[in-house]
């Protein structure tokens, strides 16, 4: 049964963790946002409206949503607040475009310290000044005690396009080169070594960081960039299979060229992990022509790992280091759940 | 500890819940969006890639995001999907500006029925083709048994601004009237009577509906419409509070005036409830210069209900049947949880 209005009831101080009422849309919902939501948002606060008004140039732009219940919310080298800016930044990016506006939607659980949520709108704002993006709209809701796992987030982005032609699936080339930006693994291997209580020989931190500065980097420099794809869930081996499916192309790496940090090598040798399955939040495969492969490579500080065949359509092999061709599948099954 | 990948493993024929692996960015997730997701959404499906391009007009758009978490996922004259569509549409039009594109971010519980996530998605996309919205992009996260509650939807909105001048409460005047476009409470005791399994004398449905024809219709007369409002979380009574807050400046309504329907009003004695604190989906209220009253009530079906005052700024009086006035607080507490 629901609780009755008690309209003389005063307002307590404010609660140390997060009430079913604060979800209500009265007077304590009000409070918490003029308290704890906006402060902690800073200059990144949105207006107080049903939605907001942003004024576009002309041309075309580029949308793109993701909801993060990454668990636990804080790991090393990140926290879902700042994973779910750069996300959707990230996967803005993707698209060869310049992420503008953001919109944060908040799903708290009931009892989530007020402290957690400081913590974590706080690396919102930071990370939001930081790529330059503005918090223009936003929504919370809570549910009861057990339906949520202390908070989820969705952002929603929007940003011009800055690339000159269509970047995708669909405008990749067979002869293209395939560049990734650094070594794989580390997010998942961060967020799992906490979540699970493990220790490994050396620090693991999670490689989570913002792509558009690299991306723009590489149209700044004229480069035919074909197609852009993020090497978060599934990790670099789903990525490349949705591509060459996508491309109706096949695509060839070579296992001794793709970075993997000894730690999280051996992290996955003992979890029965493959690091080209492991999630990633700082990474990215850029497709570009062979003759551009280099300059892609030194303008994204990563390597050339791979290119793309006519033959084989929808198939991605892996020269091995003991030089055997096998075919590096979708991942199947269940590998590391909520990891973003 | 995480499953270790098995790549000779065969798809199973496809199961009928949610599996943690439909979350994993691997092939079964793959295998949703392909056999269930895609589907479902018809001609509204996302292209598949990490964000979407629109090409937006000259001009300003508008930009909106919720999370929807109402409990239960289907109830008397909607569901989960079809409010989410309308709920997100409806807060464009409370800015004057109607929605084109949509993002859907999905948060599934392990163990939600395929045909659950089906019903809801046919929904949404018939809500979407309603309304002339397109779903351009989406996303989609599982979580553990006991960590959701079935599904959580977010939509984001972008449209174009169609109000020649600024609507919110900052336009709003002294002396405007305010109106609003039917009965009140509808929504909240609908959802109220199949969560608690209450039975009334008379049926009770949702007014959930989508509210971009009626304001469409204020603008193409060529009313001056100041500020527009939804009376969804908190109803009524939080609505003109937040506008009368915003705009600084008195609001007073008529009780006699503001239509409540017989079995709503017996409900909420029963329950305790005051329908003005009761969600409406499908109700709004619209302040125009008070000569324009009267036709903006023609014009969305509803009646005249009060007016802005100089005095008493910040504050909204009832002026009860029984001809006294009292101040209609904000919701204090919680009434309602997890209606929209």
């Amino acid at each position: 049964m629901p609780a009755t209005i008690n309209l003389s009831c005063p307002l307590p101080t404010e609660p140390d963790t997060i009430q079913l009422a604060h979800g209500s849309g009265g007077r304590w919902m009000h409070q918490l946002l003029e308290r704890v939501i906006l402060p902690a948002l800073g200059r990144n606060s949105p207006a107080r409206h049903d939605g907001a008004i942003v004024e576009p140039g002309a041309g075309p732009l580029a949308v793109t949503t993701d909801s993060y219940v990454i668990r636990p919310l804080f790991f090393p080298g990140g926290d879902i607040g700042r994973l779910a800016v750069y996300g959707s930044v990230n996967d803005l990016a993707m698209c060869g475009a310049r992420a503008s506006w953001m919109s944060v939607g908040l799903i708290l659980e009931e009892g989530l310290p007020m402290e957690t949520l400081r913590r974590v709108l706080g690396s919102m704002a930071a990370a939001a000044a930081e790529t330059g993006v503005e918090i223009v709209t936003g929504d919370t809701k809570v549910v009861e005690r057990g339906k949520g796992d202390g908070m989820y987030v969705n952002t929603t982005a929007v940003g011009a396009v800055r690339a000159p032609r269509p970047i995708g699936p669909a405008a990749v080339r067979a002869g293209d080169a395939i560049v990734i930006n650094g070594d794989l693994g580390r997010h998942g291997i961060a967020v799992l070594s906490v979540r699970e209580g493990l220790e490994f020989e050396g620090e693991v931190a999670s490689d989570l960081a913002p792509l558009w500065a690299p991306v723009e980097r590489l149209l700044q420099a004229g480069l035919e960039v074909h197609c852009l794809r993020d090497l978060t869930r599934g990790g670099l081996s789903s990525a490349l299979n949705e591509i060459a499916q996508g491309a109706k192309l096949g695509i060839r790496v070579r296992e001794r060229d793709i970075p993997v940090n000894e730690t999280v090598r051996g992290a996955c040798e003992i979890l029965g992990l493959d690091p080209f399955y492991v999630a990633n939040e700082g990474r990215f495969a850029a497709f570009v022509p062979a003759e551009q492969a280099r300059a892609a490579a030194e303008l994204t500080g990563g390597v050339v790992i791979g290119e793309v065949t006519a033959e084989r359509a929808g198939i991605v092999l892996l020269e091995t280091t003991l030089g055997v061709q096998r075919p590096l599948d979708m991942l199947s099954g269940e590998q590391l759940p909520r990891i973003c």
